[in-house]
Parts: structure tokens; C-alpha cells; sequence
């Protein structure tokens, strides 16, 4: 029996739809916590397998979701090509901006596959376990940060508002830019094809930093990295779903979700979801976008917002998740409500 | 002779199209930063209408602007209420959030019309200026915060990527929300009134943070308020035109534009000319949206986004500006090539 995800992916309209959330293995879980004192470091978190492992797992016991999602970070591809990465309590990620040439050649794409050895550890370690525990029921999505994001973070050297500092070098060193986007399009392949490898049986590109850029560029930078990551990993591994997700990127995710050839489009929080089903037409699977406020507040206004999108998704491909990730004062009982009002659909 | 910016206003498609640029009165200008630190304090810099004309002016003796803005900030309506506001160095606004309805109580509206009083004199000063020095050329435009945006700060209390907390309020406290909201929408109508009185020929409403919103709350609370601000004004002023700009508000502008029934709709970087054009027709003028990234970097870059928007919004009612204000390190010679391209369109 195909699992509900990966039927929804295929386009077919599951219903009711099949449901998981983005951020689901995280702080608002006592669970994880636990975990993430045990392991110290973020990056620790990430890059032991067994721990990986276990706080992948954990919304799946808990909430039955019908997909678990490699427990990873969009910034672990920069750190794989030995580019310096930290995260400051409180601060976000930390890395050393990179402005020229010689920042560029100094990544090392020969590291690439050494040290993504225990992501893919995981990969196959949550595949085993969910083929033990959720036969037939849930689907493992791995996923890379795409390459514009990624960018974002290693030109800007740390998170950012409006991440001037990136689009300030695709204005005024186009070659260099472009370069960067190469390399990380190219790397961003080999990453995704390995957890496909490994046992992903979906991946998605999340282009958390879309929404800040003009159309031109948001064509060259969002939508053609995104086309070639899903020409080069269907010509592989045709059977394998591809979600992008342009985070905020407006009236451009129609445009996005055609040229890209994806399998499914991720809808932010700010998407109307009756225009979205209208501008993307199935085949593709859209996937979203309650507000993650509206989980964390509960109640009346929990209901009545995925209520809505409900209405709006019957009948067309579709996977019920939020339009971000799950915020961290999120009470555990919300998202165990939310799931089943979703499945009662 | 009508002014061109008030003609494009007005439906008609004026080309080469009328040019202003947001934050077109900024610390990009020396002339700017020489006031600035004269004035001290910014509160001061916008309440002493001798300084906030002359640095209102400053753009338009430079470049010829087709639009003077009112040098104000959008957080001047709660300070005119009685809220506490003081801009840290560095760090933006700082207010006490608003979180309960003693504090929403404590808004004083009587206060409103005494503490306008110095901005309003800015606005005839300008005004009796721009008839001196550019007459039949160069419009005034009033402007504020629209009431989310200006929302967003009072309850959050300072700036924020996703504004979390006004969103928990509208999900939590929808009456005490709504209050907050109706205040807002009733003292912007008086305050935007007050600028027309005083010779605004246009105003514009800046909803910088609508794009945080999912489409329930945009709808509640950044079309209906537009709506009712635009009916009230034209209702008293049917010759003055509004101009709104619903910021990052993605697939929903259309669906703005047509239900507030402003006369002019600003365009934020991200959205695409071309389908911005096709989705809101005539007579609704354009307002838009060249990155000021762009014009920062200058050169090819800026050449080329310059004409591609110039050539999808050739043959309708349009006013050339960015799609968000000037950043400070932009070179002010920049400033003045781009007016002259848009001139030569």
C-alpha cells in the first residue's frame, strides 16, 4: 500500500489529506529538549547519528504524522564543504561571509560526501525504524536548504531582515554570484541524491529567503536552481517527489511551481489558499500553510483557520502542514488537537 | 496645469511617468545628516517644522522630484496619542507593547489634534514652498503607518521579523484586537484629514508589515481598515487621491486594490510589473518598485531593472519610485541618473 504522502505527491487527492508539520521534531517538545541538552551542540544534534534519530522519531510516536523529516539544518551543506558554521545561543547561525573569489574556491567540494556521512546514517536509520513501527503509513522526506537561502546565510554571514548584503553581490559581481549559485545547485544535487540514496523517499528544497528578492532575479536565483536540483534528481530517481517551497515569494509561486517541474509546492503562511489552488492546478500537490500562531493560540482560532484551508484543498492533491515551522511555545496538546481535526476532514 | 503625479493619480498614463523615491529625505543625502544632527533627536527632528521642511525639500531642490513627502514617521499617531516612543540608536523604535485593554484605555484621543499641530504646520510650510519653487510640477503627499503596521509596533513594542505577538493578540483576544484596530483606523482618518487640510494633494498609507499576515487577518485587518480610511477621505476630499501600499502583501494585492478602492497601489521589490499590471487595471495607478539595492550597486544593474519595469508599465497610469525606501549608503549621484533614465523613458 503507497503511503498517503507519497499518493498526495502523485497527485492524487487524498483525502482527508495526509498531515505533518514543518519544525515538528523540536523545542516545543520536553522530549527533544531533553535530547538537546544531552547533545550539547546544534551541530553535535545533527551529526550523531543515534540522536538524530531518536528527536526525528519523536512527533512521529507521539502524533502518528504521516511523514518525518530528516532532523537536519538548511546550513549543514556549507558546513559539509568545510565552511566555518556556528550557532550562538540565541543569535542564530554564525558563519564567515563570504564576499570574493578566493572565499568561493576555498570550498571544498571533495569533503562533501566524508562529511555528510552521518546525515545519511540517519537517513537510513529513521528509514528502518519507520519500516518497522509506521509500515505503509509514514513517508520519509529528506531536504536540503535550496540554493538561494543558502547563500543568504554564507554572503550575509548570519541571518538577516532584508539580506542586503546577497543581492547587493548579485547586482554588482553577477559572474561571482553566480559562481556561488552554481556550485551550491551542483553540491545541492549530490546532497539530496544521497538521502534519496539513503532512504528518502521524498525531498524538499526549502527556500526559506525567496520572498526578498525582484522578479529578475528571483527568476536566475529561485526558480532555475530549483528547475535544475528537480530535472537532476527525476532523471535519476523518477518515482521520487520534489517540494519547493518559495517561502513568501507572492504572486511568483504560480510562475515557481510551473517552471520547476516540482511534485509539490509548499504555501507560506501569507498564501490564500483558494488563490493558490486556483493559480497551481493539480497535478501538484500543494502543501500548507496554517499559521504556526494560530497552532500556537489553539482554540477557536485553531479551528477556524485550518477549517478554512480544509474547505479550500478538498478535492486536489494536497498535505496539511503549517505555512512556517512550529514556534517554541507551542503547548505539545495543540498539535495533537490540530492532527485530529485534519483527519476528521 | 495639473501636476503629473497627480494626473497618473488620477488614471491617466502620463509618460515619461511622474518619479519619487521612498525615503527620498534620508541619511543617504549630506544635506540630511547635516540637519539630523543639528535636530538631536529624531522626534524632534519631525516636530520642529522649520527642520522637517527643509529636509522635506532637500530632494526635491537636488532632483526635481515629482513628489515631496512629508518627512514624518509612521510612528508619530501614537505619539500623538499619548504612547510612549523613543527611536535608540542603532536599534529602531522602542515602544511599551500594548498588551492588555487598561493599556489600550490609556490612548488618549483628545491629545491628538494639539500634538499634530507642528506637522501640520511642516505640511504648509511645504506646501507654500512647493508652490514658490515648483509649481505645476512637484505634488505633496501626506502619508501614515496603515493601522496593522502601526499596530505591529505598539504591540510588539519594537521591530520584529514576524511580529508574533500582534499575531497571538488577534488570535487570542480578537475583541481587544479589534479595538486596538478601530482606534487606529478612527485616528488615522482624522489625522490624514488634517494633513489634507493643510495642502497634502495626496496620501499615502504605509501597511509595511502586511505581509506577515494569512489571508483571514489580511482581510480584516489591511483591506477593511484601507477601505474605510479611503471611503472616509474621499468622502471629504473626492479630489484626493489615496495611495495604499499593502508591503510583501504577495497574492493579495489584487484582491487589495479592488476592495479598498484606493487610486494608486504601491508595488514592494518582489512583485513582478508584469503581473502586477495585468492584474490591477486602470484607472488604479501603479506605484513602483525598482530594488534600492539595485540603486545602490547602480550601473548595468540598475539600467536594466529600471527598463524592464518602465517597459511593462509603459501605456498605463503609473509613478515610477522603488519598491522600498533608499538605503543609506546608496551614492546620491545614483539618485539622480535613475530620475534622469525614468525622464528619458
Amino acid at each position: 500500500m503507497t503511503k498517503p504522502m507519497l499518493r498526495a505527491l502523485a497527485g492524487e487527492a487524498v483525502w482527508p489529506p495526509p498531515v505533518w508539520l514543518m519544525r515538528q521534531a523540536g523545542r516545543y517538545l520536553p522530549e527533544y529538549r531533553a535530547i538537546r541538552a544531552k547533545a550539547g551542540d546544534f551541530i553535535a544534534l545533527c551529526t550523531t547519528p543515534d540522536l538524530a534519530i531518536e528527536v526525528t522519531m519523536q512527533p512521529i510516536r507521539r502524533y502518528g504524522m504521516d511523514a518525518a523529516i530528516l532532523f537536519s539544518d538548511i546550513l549543514m551543506l556549507p558546513w559539509a564543504l568545510g565552511h566555518g558554521l556556528r550557532f550562538a545561543e540565541g543569535e542564530g547561525p554564525l558563519l564567515p561571509p563570504l564576499r570574493d573569489a578566493a572565499a568561493l574556491a576555498a570550498l571544498d567540494r571533495e569533503r562533501l560526501v566524508e562529511r555528510i556521512s552521518p546525515i545519511l546514517a540517519t537517513v537510513r536509520g529513521v528509514r528502518a525504524e519507520l519500516d518497522r513501527t509506521m509500515p505503509g503509513q509514514t513517508a520519509l522526506i529528506g531536504f536540503a536548504g535550496a540554493p538561494f537561502t543558502v547563500a543568504c546565510y554564507m554572503v550575509e554571514g548570519h541571518g538577516s531582515k532584508e539580506f542586503g548584503a546577497v543581492r547587493g553581490m548579485a547586482y554588482r559581481d553577477p559572474a561571482l554570484f553566480s559562481a556561488l549559485m552554481d556550485l551550491l545547485t551542483e553540491t545541492t544535487i549530490v546532497y539530496l541524491a544521497a538521502q534519496i540514496e539513503a532512504g528518502a523517499e521524498a525531498v524538499m528544497l526549502f527556500d526559506s529567503w525567496a520572498g526578498v528578492l525582484p522578479p529578475a532575479l528571483f527568476r536566475a536565483h529561485v526558480i532555475e536552481p530549483a528547475r535544475r536540483i528537480t530535472a537532476a534528481l527525476r532523471e535519476r530517481f523518477p518515482h521520487v517527489p520534489v517540494i519547493g517551497f518559495p517561502r513568501l515569494g507572492g504572486l511568483s509561486i504560480a510562475a515557481y511551481a510551473r517552471a520547476t517541474g516540482v511534485q509539490g509546492l509548499g504555501l507560506d503562511t501569507t498564501v490564500d489558499p483558494v488563490l493558490a489552488s486556483r493559480l497551481v492546478p493539480a497535478p501538484v500537490a500543494l502543501q500548507g500553510n496554517l499559521d504556526p500562531l494560530a497552532l500556537e493560540a489553539g482554540g477557536a482560532a485553531m479551528r477556524s483557520a485550518t477549517a478554512e484551508i480544509l474547505a479550500a484543498m478538498r478535492g486536489r492533491p494536497f498535505v496539511f502542514n503549517l505555512g512556517h515551522g512550529i514556534v517554541p511555545p507551542t503547548p505539545p496538546e495543540h498539535v495533537g488537537e490540530l492532527v485530529e481535526l485534519v483527519r476528521a476532514a
